[in-house]
């Protein structure tokens, strides 16, 4: 039986995988100076209470940094990617890459021939 | 603010998408004639318990078929995937590419030029 460390389906980091999660990360990726709880809300289309609890686990594990501030009398919450959270965001794509790839391995291999709707999964051993 | 529809990662179907769910329908579409529980449990790596349970959950949304039958005196439980289940699944691998496509290109953006560990993965509007 392969451990667990092998199989590349329970190697998926578990508090990036939730939808949302993935979304919220997605989106500080790309915001080096990081974004406001207003514009991830938005961008992630998410309730207050959701993306409220979202940031707790995000920020619990160390992966993302809440910082709290006054803009003029109005509070105002930005939140940033940590150099951790970036590295382990990378390496859980990665995995999911990895995932990805044997799934569409599997359904091809099912297929018999029959062509599939993936623009650029290439299934494993292709040439 | 975008519906909940243009969101690609809303649009993940959660029935797929935890990771032993994931690593059960693979199995499942690399096997024309099912599998039994046992080589199911081994090549998922899980216990009796929670294979269960997610196949209960798979069964009750069409996406497998449970065959119980003896095989001499020893009962056997063969498990199948459906059509709708292959594809509901191939779906759901399309909706995890853009997912991982729109992560992927999040990432590179905010790189500034560093080089990525992905081995296939194109950036949206990488030429």
């Amino acid at each position: 039986m392969p451990s667990k460390s092998d199989n590349p389906f329970t190697s998926l980091k578990r508090i990036f995988h939730e939808p949302n999660r993935l979304a919220i990360l997605s989106a500080l990726c790309s915001a080096a100076n990081g974004l406001t709880f207003r514009d991830l809300k938005e961008q992630c289309d998410l309730t207050d209470g959701n993306l409220s609890r979202h940031l707790k686990a995000l920020e619990e594990a160390g992966v993302i940094d809440i910082e709290k501030k006054f803009v003029g009398v109005k509070p105002q919450t930005t939140v940033l990617l940590t150099d951790k959270g970036r590295k382990n965001f990378i390496e859980y794509l990665k995995a999911l890459e990895d995932v990805l790839k044997k799934a569409a391995d599997a359904v091809s291999s099912g297929e018999e021939g029959e062509a599939l709707p993936f623009e650029w999964i290439k299934p494993l051993g292709a040439q």
